[in-house]
């Protein structure tokens, strides 16, 4: 059985496994990352793990895959910035590749996720597809016509910073009104506990005593509860997530929108609301031109880095 | 030297001509369309005309492209629709591919007028190029790593339809806030109109007594004549369009956005405006990863959609 070492690199910890063609995960194993270290220090320490836990001189292991934050050049094989790991041009596939005599690939850790959706998960043998992660904030990947879409100079698809709000909240990019300020776990948070704020006899209140600690579940518990506070809060929310959405139909007219992140681990009560939003509203030429886009839900929950690191060690093989 | 027959279809006429792989323009002929008249009849007419006027059984001519407008699926070789000219699930390629016993592609307009300034014009030679036209609405193109991209089912890019402004402005599409509501020509108008409404003094009044009848160069022309009333018009029809352009950043990340119809013809004078806006207001990641996106304006004028209906047959050629 053919295997690939995927790497998935986050922000505190990097994980890896083999993972094999027809989607085996085999034992995992992760190391702690800090931006307190020097990147080719910690890339070393990545070697020195592997090299303990698995045996990489095996004629089945063809690649490896690396799914990486930041701004990342996939054809020179460079994180070029990593804020929260404190990384600037790091050269990371060359080094790696020749450490093991394997072929290395890296990419965004979106794309690599949505990558491992496409290949083992929920959105297998879809070929347009849009993934949005509904976490901090508003990450993307994009998957066209059968492939990864990494933009020019590999740093294209931050569908998070759209503006759906001219002059709206001020966001951390430095613009206003971007998507990720309304559509985000964050966002859903810090509407909610001004909701609270506003309203003393919100549901609210009894699941979560301190507005700072809000999170999206307590929202949608409340709401599915019957409190009217909740479920303003939850309309407002999926109206901007909906109307995102239906600005990445009009652009790419994907089989599928794809979420991932903390909010859509509320599932199919997320999903239908979503859906039944854009089927509503539509998008241009509605009439004419019906919609067909999906609304789908993450499938592989927090293994999708190492499965889609995995499945990006495959995808460049196959185009090799 | 080598040739393709580039046909431009428009809301009221179909241009066409021989365009030679090294951008030359031969004879131009036209004919009108109508909404009244059989979509089959009107592709008889157009044989026709192509017969009365050129010699095509021409050893150089080698194929025949088309720009349509509406929705297009390249692939099948299709307009699926296109309201104004009343066309539904029209095969355009086929017949036309066995009439003159030559290859024949089909694109819509936007994306051929925008392969024309890539083969032809100001954009020769860029590989990842966002067109959008500010006319009676925002059309929009898309030249992504060196190649048209159409979208799924040949009906993505409608850039125009992306929305700025949530429960704003309704557009024709049937949605709220969208681009084309506050960066087409028709806007730019719209809102001179109501600012002269307000503004009795305003020098606007002096250039054009009728509001009804305003249009984007009078607003330009007041404004370069120091008419404070026009100076507030622009910065706000700049303000819109430069956030559209920078969320086109962020999602693309193009080499340069490529501006045509109406307000284009301002020229340098809306390009110099629009870049120092882009650059001022950055995107995503300003600081560690600067944009380095051109604004540039559409340099083939109305010739577009024939040397771009050339293009897209030594384009398909070139990749079969």
């Amino acid at each position: 059985m053919k295997c690939a070492l995927g790497i998935d690199i986050g922000g505190t910890t990097i994980k890896y496994s083999l993972v094999s063609t027809e989607g085996k995960l085999f034992a995992k194993y992760s190391i702690g990352v800090s931006p307190n270290k020097k990147q080719e220090d910690t890339l070393q320490d990545i070697f020195a793990s592997i090299e303990d836990n698995i045996e990489m001189e095996n004629p089945d292991i063809v690649g490896i895959g690396i799914g990486c934050p930041g701004g990342i050049n996939p054809w020179r094989g460079t994180c070029d910035y990593a804020t929260n790991l404190g990384w600037k041009n790091f050269a990371i596939t060359e080094a790696t590749s020749k450490k093991f005599g394997l072929p290395c690939f890296i990419e965004n850790d979106a794309n690599v996720a949505l990558l491992g959706e496409i290949y083992f998960g929920i959105a297998k043998n879809y070929k347009d597809v849009v993934f949005l992660t509904l976490g901090t904030g508003v990450g993307s990947g994009l998957y066209l016509d059968g492939k990864i879409y990494s933009g020019n100079e590999g740093k294209g698809a931050e569908l998070g910073h759209s503006i759906i709000e001219h002059n709206g909240r001020l966001c951390g990019c430095g613009r206003r009104g971007c998507l990720e300020c309304y559509a985000s776990a964050s966002a859903l948070s810090k509407d909610a506990a001004l909701a609270m704020a506003h309203h003393p006899e919100s549901m609210m209140w009894q699941l979560c005593s301190n507005p700072n600690r809000m999170n999206g579940a307590v929202v949608f518990a409340a709401e599915k509860a019957g409190d009217p506070v909740a479920k303003e809060v939850i309309d407002n929310y999926i109206s901007y997530l909906g109307d995102g959405c239906l600005d990445f139909c009009n652009i790419f007219r994907p089989q599928a929108i794809l979420l991932g992140g903390g909010v859509a681990k509320q599932g199919e009560y997320l999903r239908s609301k979503l859906q039944r939003y854009i089927e509503k509203n539509g998008y241009g030429l509605l009439k004419v031109n019906p919609p067909k886009t999906e609304i789908l839900i993450a499938s592989l929950g927090s293994d999708a880095g190492i499965y889609g690191a995995g499945a990006l060690c495959f995808e460049n093989l196959k185009a090799e």
